[in-house]
């Protein structure tokens, strides 16, 4: 089989930091799934046309296309039943709550943090491409949507409330070893790693061990991924 | 066995407004465990120090004491555990997860809805003391916090978005059955229907069939419930 997932990338091919494609790399890498992510830019949308969609992720497996994160999630659990993502109709449901839960209102806020570094990441089509549809979305300026982010991390710290409590003995957010509610999550503090790195948790915080965990799974996948400052960055 | 659960109560002992108590008593009709759920006032700590509590839910089952509304939603599962509310461990941690967004994030915007609302049932000594304690908690008069009300629906409509997408095609929250996800966010609307009775979400709203339906639960344990208005209102 060959199973293509289209993968954000930055200027630099190597720098992945689309928060929705984290989550299927985790997936893929949880299932012990061989693919190749391949490198897609914003402007591409010709290459992902096959599946109706104009943002990534995206996967061709065998010339089935699929797109958005959570369709590909359970598309992989009804074809790979082995070493599930979520392994009842229960925990699937729910953690499409706590999915929605992380789009309406973790991501917006991580968005805050981060957005104004986005372009200068990007290559001079997408770059243009981001801005102009981004500060459409915001009704702004990037520089003015991340003007306050140092006052804006006591309430991103609060609204993670409901994760941090899930991990505050420990393990992962459904469990003692990490599942898909794990990778929607983790995928946003990957987007953050990717694109300028900012520590957004204190080192105390059990939210903070639990992603320092995550970075060490399937043997570093996410530790190891490349960052988009000169640097690379420790985890 | 003898289980008696203390339910907070208004001046009318049969009006019982508890958004936690009411995630209990969804909880035992779901296991079909006879209990006592006998009236209790915010100010009658005595009646469960033996809980160590001042607030209720607390139950007393053959003399075990327990307080707080997710520890004795675990303790009936693992000592009754026919009829679960929760079947699995990560069932129980993703609710839990849930459980505590409602209290960060629904309860708050419910609580703008009905405040200034709650002192007028109470009886005499209960009404000063919530209205003292309210008042600190919110830092201002009770009938300020509810002043803009009818503005704050949006609001209070979009916060409930992760829920609502996943009732939208009808079923629970956690699959066909309601569990305790369910009984969790529906004790909320209770609260509301109990108090005020105020309709926060349009009649097409898909979580307000799933309302409904949790309404006609258990022979209508919900629906059926006295609420503090002159007349008693249709679900």
């Amino acid at each position: 089989m060959t199973l293509v997932l289209y993968d954000l990338a930055g200027r630099d091919p190597a720098v992945r930091f689309s928060p929705y494609c984290w989550r299927i790399k985790m997936a893929l890498a949880h299932k012990c799934l061989a693919h190749e992510a391949r490198p897609w830019r914003f402007t591409d949308k010709a290459s992902i046309a096959e599946a109706g969609s104009r943002t990534t992720p995206v996967i061709d497996h065998n010339g089935r296309w699929l797109s958005e994160s959570w369709v590909i999630a359970t598309y992989l659990d009804a074809t790979f039943p082995e070493l599930p993502l979520m392994a009842s109709e229960a925990e699937r449901r729910l953690t499409r709550i706590f999915s929605t839960w992380v789009d309406h209102n973790v991501l917006p806020t991580f968005a805050r943090q981060i957005v104004s570094d986005i372009p200068p990441i990007l290559d001079a089509a997408d770059a243009s491409y981001f801005r102009e549809s981004r500060e459409a979305r915001f009704g702004r300026p990037l520089h003015e949507v991340t003007a306050d982010r140092d006052q804006n991390l006591t309430q991103l710290r609060q609204i993670l409330a409901p994760a941090r409590m899930a991990v505050e003995n420990g393990g992962f957010l459904a469990g003692s070893a990490a599942g898909y509610a794990d990778y929607v999550l983790f995928a946003a503090f990957q987007w953050v790693r990717a694109v300028n790195a900012r520590q957004l948790l204190a080192a105390d915080d059990p939210l903070d061990h639990w992603r320092r965990r995550m970075l060490d799974l399937y043997d570093g996948l996410a530790a190891r991924a490349p960052v988009a400052l000169p640097e690379r960055l420790a985890p």
